[in-house]
């Protein structure tokens, strides 16, 4: 059973928006339980639908199922301080964008951005079905993209662990304490009419 | 009066996810009315939720307003083929995103891929209040971030034009035949078990 916190209840927003922003977070804790195909093809279907240069729909996603030879290969290319709680994850994902174009094989300079925005709209999927889904950056960065075969032209961007919520008392300590929605700065500080007057 | 149409009914899903997703879309038919700036806040606003590496929330926004000075500005940096349209927006916003982590200064590999997600949420709360926001990768990528007074170790990525939707019929006749929600490439060609097995 999770016992995880409702970021609803944690987080405050200064403006209306929907409740599906503030429902998505990044939990660490996880059940271990399965998750069926037809939710993990939600989570894919709603990426789909992100906007791209020319409709290029640079993003590509490789995924692998707890208890496959995949997944053997995928957890193996996470860093061990990620590994320690995605063991308890049904799915992991790597997060692949295309940066040329295909029309004409020049570069793509927002690659990267438009596959941001499918992933988002991947997590957001998942917030909405309650399943965890907690984007890394933690992972082997110059060997991944061989162990993933990714090709010339393609770029490893991010990985994704999918599962179902969990009860932090299952984690190591240090990582239970941190199991709460994070807050964010305030919007001035992200959020200028004009050219560029942050300081930071 | 908008003439748009409606994305859900032209756009078919192959598993079941949220309409969000189906109803964003990026058209450019727009009014020219006026979006009242608690509208504007509410797209940052949605943004600010967006998952980040270490909650850098590497995502910066500039805006400028139709009738503004900084509306000039934020307009010549648009490629002609967006300035047709774009006359008629409310506001224009610049993304940019912070390359660097605030932790140590070392690059951050998911600084764009971080603010792709934080335009998405913008992009999606914007579909929600039946505002158009059209993300554009055709604007002046060389001059623009000397214009818009960009520092070095940030990193302009895209534009984004708000505002009402209009009517097709004012855009110019090739703009106005394309004014049709997207489709996209079958799920197998994004998503795959195991390595990279795409053809392309």
């Amino acid at each position: 059973m999770s016992m995880l916190p409702n970021p609803l209840e944690v987080r405050s927003r200064d403006h209306d928006i929907l409740d599906l922003f503030l429902q998505r977070w990044s939990p660490r804790a996880l059940s271990g339980e399965a998750v069926n195909e037809e939710d993990l093809l939600r989570l894919f279907e709603a990426a789909r639908w992100a906007p791209s240069t020319y409709n290029e729909q640079e993003w590509r996603f490789l995924y692998a199922k707890k208890g496959t030879p995949h997944w053997d290969t995928f957890f193996g290319v996470l860093l061990e301080a990620n590994q320690v709680w995605c063991k308890d994850a049904a799915y992991l994902i790597a997060v692949v964008a295309r940066e040329t174009f295909v029309r004409n094989g020049n570069p793509n300079p927002v690659a990267i951005l438009d596959t941001g925005a499918a992933m988002q709209n991947l997590l957001l999927q998942a917030a909405h079905l309650n399943l965890v889904a907690h984007p890394m950056a933690g992972f082997d960065w110059e060997g991944g993209p061989k162990t993933f075969n990714i090709p010339d032209g393609f770029r490893l961007t991010a990985m994704i662990a999918v599962g179902k919520p969990g009860n932090p008392e299952t984690l190591p300590a240090e990582l239970a304490e941190r199991e709460q929605p994070t807050e964010r700065k305030p919007l001035e500080k992200i959020a200028r009419e004009g050219t560029f007057s942050f300081e930071e």
